[in-house]
């Protein structure tokens, strides 16, 4: 810290010189103690330097006995899931009283490696809101699909030179982690000591233990109290999630308690431009858990200190001397709704809106024209085999896919899509210059007709298409591949709505509130023009393709089968 | 980690190889959600590499139903407050459970500075106790007194480089840190980041909020439970204190509760054999605790994962994966006695007594003779002046002193010690080869005659002593300057008893358990041959020349003001 700013802050915190900017009747949350005492909180050069009985300042805000909290820290998320910029997404999430995200660039650096990394920390610069990157760790996710970059231990840690680096972000490899693999254990040993981010779904007993011996700090992928309650005893750090294809916090809230809050924080992970402008952002988190009978200011503590903890960020997550001025002014601790939101000392966002314009500047160049497919040499017809088909089945708010086996309709020698069953034939097609494609089949997304496809298909992020008749699916492919990437519904040779994501093929231009509207156009038209049934099958389809999540998965390589974690054939000869 | 080792304790967690040493029938105390659960720990390398079902065992332990606990951490303790070596340190406090303490070797570098560090470190080394450093931050202590050296910002950063050092030990000067003095913030920002140990006794308000502000993550002097709860309100660690000298713990246990144990923890600051050996180390401010009320899982996440959590230490403090295998074994969450400790996998204390001998190797030529004074020069005949004597007050179990303004007991034109007021002369003599000496007066260690001295005489660690003759001062003085330094009680021509601490004239050679035995004969010299009626007339002489506790204090340059901080005349004028 600059030595002049240094003598400034403490000058003000001794009440000998007016504050810039003091905050009067505030109902302070302090998460150290938690309680709530009544204050003003003197603020110079972006950070707090005192809060008590402080009279003189600048420019003088009454917030006439609103609470004030530290900002809200949304302890990981995959910024890319917003599908637009940082710029945006922080105009979407700031007015929510979050300051600070751990984000992932886990989606981008699949697409396009350390020149992606790069985009969102240049992208991320200058916004009323600190984006803290860790590092993808798992880049690609396996050996079993095909992305547009690999990642190793030398490529990362120059990164850690940058300030907003932490350290190393949700470690999904967990079969290499607990056996120490060379790539894993490489990386693993390479980041110890900086801050190491877990993704352990369902993992627990002997290869949790190993798991984090291995070295991760934290997990966000418990689905019941019981998995989380065993990640907290184990030494994680665990985030209760809730985003838009995932949405678990509600489930875990029991095991919420004194004793566990400081082990506990929120995340998001993924969630869409819908849910961001609609529900909210961790202040929706802080009304679900309270809604759900935890205590307001643990949920706060969790929102705030803890997450600054996980991640040993001393300098925040409290209202109180030295730390960083992000503060959120809420209207009560039921609700939280979100009068005004400061980030480094100035008033950022009141009411719902961003007060400030921020365009950071970062080249776009590394990250547009990734869509590179030769779509002549896909044929997506399914010659018949023998015996069963082994059928994803999708199942809507959850990552977790299940299987089945089931007879194939067929015609003309093909196995082909059966709307009667909830049957849709599923393409991954690889999109990075490089790799293939395969065809499988897929239960749950609710299509009677027509095809949607998407470039996000989690992680390698190929093409994803799943459709009825291989005409609508053709017509999805094309239309991706034309647009840079995005999201699509066809029927037949029409491209009924397109969402074009040219950046990255993850992201859009556009302001959020567009990309929303676009999405929700898509999702009326897969509703009523494709009858789809389930609420989002863009989101479903996405996950489809995520070898890392149980149980059955389809990538460019084929079929995977998640538990043994190896490639298996579409035809199950039971006999 | 050395890649074969974090291999091996993988294998372990994943029960796929036996443990070298498995414990069996644990009570395992959980403090990241505070429960006990029954288990068996598989230890491995140094590491805890499991928690739960594990069967095999290189070595397997039945603890019987005994509850495991991490090993405990002293989060603030002068190791030379023991008078003893490290080694004989280890020994008293390791069988009692302890397994870190977080030390500041303020002491020996007031006495010789980057010397007196090195020497810590090296008799520290291979210890079956990992003694953490704190690099003292204010030696000397103050201008107001002439201490053996000087340590500057730039004499301390040197030692960041020791693995075994965190940070900066308690920041005293108070004024200094809260004006940005440019001693103290060249201190404080260059440590930035790295722990910051604070030290400010009875600071509160915007004084406080400007201490917490520059800096210092901790602080380990409050004597009443609202002093303590401000300060964990402004976001500082607060470590409850119980010294040999200043036993704080219980007064401050209603600031105890569910929200603030993560914020809180132990420590013992200074202790000296009697209590060492007679009542423990933490496990006697674990009983202290619960017999106050303290639920036993929150006093034991204070006693280990808070105090990590204090320092960033995040390779302990948990009985769980990954986590340093520093263990105690405990018959019960009450009287706390300690079965057994391992450390580091090691099972080094059992039933009491240390199971291992490590006697490290350290070179002593820098930190002995230092006693360096001519007694010929030294006169402590006090001239009767104008007006009242400035007198200061001991008081039993405090190291805060009062004041009182005293008429002289006259005596050929010389003010003189009287009995029959309790008032003791008081002189403090410079020991570093520069620097001289004053003479005041001391009510309240209830001498009836003769002298007692010591070269403990904190922080500048000058000889010190007192006595209701001038012989019986001298012959005292004279004796810790043949020996050394040490602690002394004399009669006239006669010394009655002498401990010689003959490393820094703060330690003694000697086993831990002659010390006491002299120290007890010394006391009962005080006691029987002096006339003294204070429970420890030594531990409070030690303390009078320390000009940053206020509120009035004697060093060899003068009577020191500690409120206006500046030297003051013996005499006041009150006309």
């Amino acid at each position: 810290m600059d030595s002049r700013l240094y003598e400034r802050i403490l000058r003000v915190a001794r009440g000998e010189k007016p504050a810039e900017t003091l905050l009067v009747n505030a109902r302070v949350v302090n998460v150290f103690s938690g309680e709530v005492t009544e204050a003003s909180v003197a603020l110079e050069g972006g950070y707090i330097a005192g809060v008590g009985d402080y009279r003189q300042g600048g420019r003088v805000e009454d917030l006439k006995g609103a609470y004030l909290a530290p900002g809200f820290i949304d302890a990981h998320v995959h910024l890319e899931s917003s599908m637009v910029r940082p710029a945006e997404y922080a105009r979407a999430v700031v007015p929510r009283g979050t300051t600070t995200v751990v984000s992932d660039p886990h989606e981008i650096a699949n697409v396009t490696g350390a020149a992606g990394i790069r985009y969102m920390l240049e992208a991320s610069e200058g916004l009323p809101l600190e984006v803290l990157v860790n590092l993808p760790s798992c880049v690609p996710a396996s050996h079993l699909s095909t992305s547009g970059a690999r990642l190793t231990a030398a490529d990362l840690l120059p990164f850690l030179e940058h300030p907003r680096v932490l350290g190393l972000a949700e470690f999904m490899n967990v079969p290499g982690a607990v056996s120490a693999a060379p790539d894993a254990a490489e990386k693993l040993l390479a980041f110890r000591g900086r801050p190491i981010d877990g993704h352990a779904p369902g993992v627990s007993g002997k290869t949790l233990a190993a798991y984090v011996a291995a070295g991760p700090w934290a997990d966000h992928e418990s689905v019941t109290p019981q998995e989380a309650l065993e990640k907290v005893r184990a030494g994680l750090y665990v985030f209760l999630r809730e985003g838009t294809a995932a949405r678990n916090l509600e489930d875990l809230l029991p095991v919420v308690g004194p004793a566990t809050a400081p082990r506990l924080a929120f995340c998001s992970d993924d969630r869409h431009p819908a849910e961001l402008l609609g529900e909210g952002h961790v202040d929706q988190m802080l009304r679900l858990a309270v809604a759900g009978g935890v205590d307001p200011l643990l949920a706060l503590r969790m929102a705030t200190l803890s997450a600054a903890e996980a991640f040993g960020l001393r300098d925040r997550g409290a209202v109180a001397p030295g730390r960083l001025a992000d503060l959120v002014a809420l209207s009560d601790l039921e609700s939280f709704g979100v009068e005004a939101v400061w980030f480094r000392g100035r008033k950022v966002a009141a009411g719902g809106d961003l007060l400030v314009e921020e365009a950071p500047a970062a080249g776009e160049e590394a990250v547009r024209d990734t869509v590179r497919v030769d779509l002549e040499r896909v044929d997506l017809a399914v010659p018949l085999g023998r015996g069963k088909m082994r059928v994803i089945v999708a199942r809507e708010g959850q990552l977790i896919t299940g299987q089945e086996l089931l007879e194939p309709r067929a015609g003309d020698g093909l196995a082909l899509a059966d709307p009667g069953r909830d049957l849709a034939k599923l393409a991954v097609v690889a999109r990075h210059g490089r790799g293939g494609y395969a065809v499988g089949f897929v239960r749950g997304l609710g299509l009677e007709r027509g095809a949607i496809a998407g470039s996000v298909g989690h992680d390698s992020h190929n093409l994803t298409v799943a459709g009825m008749d291989d005409v609508s699916m053709r017509t999805a492919l094309r239309a991706l591949a034309q647009a840079g990437g995005g999201y699509v519904a066809a029927l037949g040779e029409e491209v009924l709505e397109l969402l074009p994501l040219p950046i990255a093929g993850l992201m859009s231009d556009r302001p959020i509130e567009e990309v929303r509207r676009r999405m929700d156009a898509l999702l009326e038209a897969a509703h009523q023009r494709l009858g789809a049934r389930s609420r989002d099958p863009f989101m479903q389809l996405a996950f489809l393709p995520l070898e890392v999540i149980p149980s059955l998965k389809l990538t460019d390589r084929g079929l995977v089968d998640v538990d043994s974690f190896e490639l298996v054939d579409l035809w199950v000869d039971s006999d």
